[in-house]
């Protein structure tokens, strides 16, 4: 086996070369890219004969995975394959060496081999969780051929770049049930993700079932928390994936739900009721409370007996201050101690909190804002503010993990997030032994604007790109290679039982009302959410309907990105270029008839009206796009005026509506650039 | 409140009428259609503010079934409901008037009465069984218009036609998990189907634990049955939705997974395994030995207990005999008692197997065959032979439902079910007192064809034409109305979680491997499964591989009835000529392009090689069908000898090919006609 170089490793995986005695390579879909591959001649058939078998080392744990995977291969091929572990060696051999770690850590071995060759297949792990990994690979190897199902003969050899590799599902702003936690861990592992981070409480809900402190679900939730024996049944089920679940409290900011049980635990006097209203609230626990303490101590106890992972995360986040600030007891608490800023009295709540997590045996994980000079080095940073304050975290000896640039809240492309390394920037600098702190990454699902109907979308498949940049060598970074992977992957989580195309098409079959579904399909398909805070910036609150067309559309549109690629092709003529013309064509005739299709439905629904400056810039732009696209053709440049005029088409369309970009505009007035005699006039 | 005749009803609900004075009569979508509908003025806003209590007899069924309704409802609106009952007085009232029968049985009261108005609303039941009907319509009649959701001003009195509306679900042939089960569970309670007929023994599988007899569904099920505590969780699901389950255990033949675990209970000697191949099979139980009965006593012991409906379905169809006849025992046996026929066995071992039934206080329901002259009058036909079968049954004092006509794994479109009456034919004869004995009717979803991936597609949306044949008046018979009014209710289907669209859209996905799947939607949107037994004349097997394209078609294509309407639209000109023409011709191009996007792909893949000639004819409609609607619109016939080129072109579509059928012949064929000088002179 020969160690490839990532840049050919990517190109082996997209290229089909097909050389005298060389065998040819399959083009596959591997995400995330595996560490090294080696291809070889011929496939190994999958049909009804397929069984697979243990060797080695075997526990439950295992078996279940083994039978899962024949259940996932018979749904994925449609074969009857019986989901039994065969008792004799069969086609596929799974070898363990030994049991994995009791308590899943970051210091797992993950690492398998996997050959597969055309009369049988073993993969080899040290230990199950090595297993689970291969065992998503080899499902995303099958693929059918003139000769039936079968996957590709080839070794690949592969370890994680990183330990920690996780997704962060916010629970609390918008409710999201077991269910929505379950199909998203079965998607986590399908991509080799490791870690859940369950963001459990928060100022909108209190979503954990506390029996020693029952008025803090109690009162704090709407009813909507998990029991303990639910969440018992999500670790179990995230074990089962070989996934860690990392439990957030976060203190002593965020904690309004907290207070509506628990007033006494408040800097402000209360009464407190759930707060529906997003963004930095005021709510803070007060650190000069003695009694805090004692709270603290029997509520993390138990959570800590819930949670078996070693690390338990205090959040530490936005602390505004202004409670503390309007407290005079707390002003004097500060002044006796000698503490100068707000910060200070953060950390010397930080030092009591850790030493209460300590002695329930967890280490501490915290936002950026927990780092100062007092707090203890077996703390993990977890970084929103960037790799440049992960790098200070490192190098004062801290761990870290980087979740800048990871927010999938914030509608960006999932190639933003594929180009974010954490040893970008200031990290780029850091000594070996600096950056081999640094554990890994998160992705962010932060919950303001996703409920259970459309959270799937907001995750999948972008979480992939965060996924292959933790998992796969620093130097896979090809966006097209990506992106074609991506696709693949996408169909394959939703044969998982991830919503993220069903739950929007649902949402707009109800948008859509009585009549056809199509034409709003084709309008969002253009579209994608205003970006980052843009949102945030509105009264929204954890009451408000999520129903409008700003839900129902995928963060990133493939449509447009397609679209893009096709114009480019077609204005660079070459042998592409009629094929991306019919595609344009096509996509452009669709846009432009939109407001015969749509517009007298507008005014039957008050869901639908404010589509309605969308509907009409999207048309403008195919009828724009049309025009060009004729012009280019016949190889007659339209005049200088005609371009001219297409500028407050363009303009009008540059604006968002009704929290909606159209992301088509770029590429129309590159198209209308093309086909007019003053090229570039346009801004 | 007055009764309105079902022509007016049907009329009132299609057509929005605005007199003078007159209230104006929304759209309604409602599936199946109630018995008396008044509309009324104005609307009752559906908002945050929502809230539902209850008024007079309350029990935990009721209190679930409210908080599934605003569960659901906020799920179909977007809206942020609080899934609560209200304590006081709230916006919609459910009142009972006592409880419902502690087992539930055909005399069950379903009635209910639903007042809609601008400021409340209320249902008024007898029972809670009732209230769930009337809770269904409400969601059904929840939309959005300009100021917001609502639901329109109306009373709707409600009341079934038939007691008995059932739905038989073959777990045997194809293993349908307990979600299968659950899911359609919801969609029959959405349509108001009140009977789960649960087929659970067969030839190829023994579905049900025994823990009296543990080797019947140990030996006879590969290990995919429904334990006794599933199916208690199913029975209390059903009983929550206000439908019973009646189980089936086909006996005498129907038995061959029986005997892997029990051969001494057969006719022939075996050993026996599972039997794979479909259709009528020789196992059969032997009547003549003493020791079946005991056997069959302790079983359906068993099974009483666990089933707690009142009917127990024994089956006893397709018994050919073959096995009886081999056995000289069996022969001297039906020697020494007389017995001219195997018939006469059969009625002899039904006779038998009735006072085992009656001895665990059930009454039995079984098929056509078990008409004899000795059966026992309290049993019930189920008659898959038709309305003169099942009049000959209630003639002579049997009760009796009817199946035939509605067997939704013979792909037929949901119009031929939907007008197939429980009175045609030889009932329409029937004296009121024995047109009475006819409790209702099952549709039948028989699995040979179906897996888990399929099998919503093809009860869903159709089984709903058969349950308004079932519960609305005779006189519902308008077909275009209904499949107005199935669209709709296909999209509720899915928020209900059924699988009838996106299961065969992620089959479409797995045909098309990497590439894209819109080309597979556009061909399969033209076809239709070959019809009735045809596919059964392969040698198909349970075991056989379900992902061919065949298998990812609708039964019923939505595409090609809305393209005949609108190519029929178009030639009758009038106002809506126009809008069809622009239909007609893109869904024609998308046709003739159908070629030129699949057929290089089909190359690639086994599963889809077979789509060839599909997609050439498809292809090839589309262009004769552009040619056809050019010549329309430019005024100029075709000349004569055009026309009849194009006879190959049809008469190759016409023929089924990868065991499917072109849908859109006919109607390509009429624009042929039409644009052609020579009309008429195609075959």
């Amino acid at each position: 086996m020969v160690q490839l170089r990532a840049w050919s490793l990517v190109f082996m995986l997209s290229v089909a070369a097909c050389g005298k005695g060389e065998p040819a390579v399959p083009r596959l879909h591997l995400m995330p890219l595996p560490a090294e591959i080696a291809p070889e001649a011929g496939k190994l058939p999958i049909d009804a004969s397929f069984r697979v078998s243990l060797a080695g080392y075997a526990e439950p744990r295992l078996e279940r995975a083994a039978r899962r995977f024949l259940r996932r291969l018979a749904a994925q091929t449609g074969i009857a394959l019986p989901a039994e572990i065969a008792k004799e060696k069969a086609s596929f051999v799974i070898r363990c060496e030994r049991a994995g770690e009791p308590v899943q850590t970051p210091l797992e071995d993950e690492s398998y081999l996997l050959e597969i060759r055309p009369r049988a297949a073993e993969l080899r792990a040290t230990t199950p969780v090595g297993a689970l990994r291969g065992l998503e690979t080899f499902l995303q190897l099958v693929s059918a051929d003139r000769e039936g199902f079968g996957a590709p003969a080839l070794v690949i050899r592969d370890r994680p770049r990183y330990p920690w590799r996780g997704l962060l599902i916010d629970a609390c702003r918008h409710w999201q049930p077991p269910e929505v936690i379950k199909r998203n861990l079965d998607g986590m592992a399908a991509v080799k993700l490791n870690v859940l981070h369950w963001h459990l409480t928060e100022d909108q809900g209190f979503r954990i079932e506390s029996t020693r402190f029952p008025r803090l679900h109690g009162l704090g939730s709407d009813g909507n928390f998990y029991t303990a024996e639910e969440a018992r049944e999500i670790l179990e089920y995230a074990r089962d994936r070989g996934i860690r679940v990392v439990p957030e409290f976060d203190m002593p900011g965020h904690t309004g739900s907290w207070f509506v049980g628990h007033p006494e635990l408040a800097s402000a006097p209360g009464p407190y009721s759930i707060e529906r209203k997003f963004g930095i609230n005021d709510h803070c626990m007060d650190p000069s409370r003695e009694e805090l303490y004692p709270f603290l101590d029997g509520f993390i106890g138990e959570m800590a007996a819930l949670f078996p992972d070693p690390y338990l995360h205090v959040g530490g986040d936005e602390v505004n201050g202004r409670a503390w600030n309007s407290n005079p007891r707390i002003q004097a608490f500060k002044r006796g101690r000698g503490m100068k800023s707000n910060h200070d009295l953060q950390a010397y709540f930080n030092a009591r909190l850790l030493a209460i997590v300590r002695k329930h045996g967890k280490k501490m994980i915290g936002w950026d804002e927990i780092l100062h000079p007092e707090l203890d080095k077996t703390s993990v940073i977890q970084s929103w503010r960037g790799q440049d304050s992960l790098s200070r975290a490192v190098r004062e000896g801290y761990s870290g993990i980087l979740s800048f640039g990871y927010y999938l809240d914030l509608a960006r492309p999932a190639s933003s997030h594929y180009l974010v390394d954490p040893l970008d920037k200031e990290a780029a600098a850091l000594a070996p032994h600096e950056a081999a702190r640094i554990l890994g990454g998160e992705a962010c699902m932060w919950s303001e604007f996703v409920t259970t109907d459309n959270i799937d979308s907001r995750i999948w498949p972008r979480a992939a790109a965060v996924a292959e940049r933790l998992w796969s060598p620093r130097e896979a970074r090809d966006v097209p290679d990506m992106y074609r992977r991506l696709e693949p992957l996408a169909r394959q989580l939703g044969w998982l039982g991830l919503t993220h195309r069903t739950g929007p098409r649902r949402m707009l079959e109800r948008l859509a009302g009585g009549g056809p579904v199509e034409p709003l399909e084709v309008l969002t398909g253009a579209l994608e959410p205003v970006k980052d805070y843009k949102r945030a910036e509105r009264n929204y609150t954890s009451l408000s309907s999520m129903n409008r067309l700003v839900d129902a559309t995928q963060p990133e549109s493939d449509v447009a990105r397609r679209f893009a690629e096709s114009v480019d092709a077609l204005l660079a003529g070459g042998p592409a270029a009629s094929g991306a013309r019919e595609a344009v064509q096509r996509r452009l005739e669709a846009w432009r008839d939109l407001d015969a299709a749509l517009r007298p439905r507008l005014a039957e629904s008050f869901l639908l009206a404010e589509a309605e400056p969308l509907v009409r810039a999207v048309s403008a732009l195919g009828e724009s796009g049309l025009r060009a696209l004729e012009a280019i053709e016949a190889g007659k440049k339209l005049p200088a005026s005609w371009r001219t005029g297409q500028n407050a088409t363009f303009e009008s369309a540059a604006r968002p509506n009704a929290e909606l970009l159209i992301m088509v505009v770029p590429a129309v007035r590159r198209l209308a650039d093309a086909a007019s005699a003053a090229a570039g006039t346009g801004r």
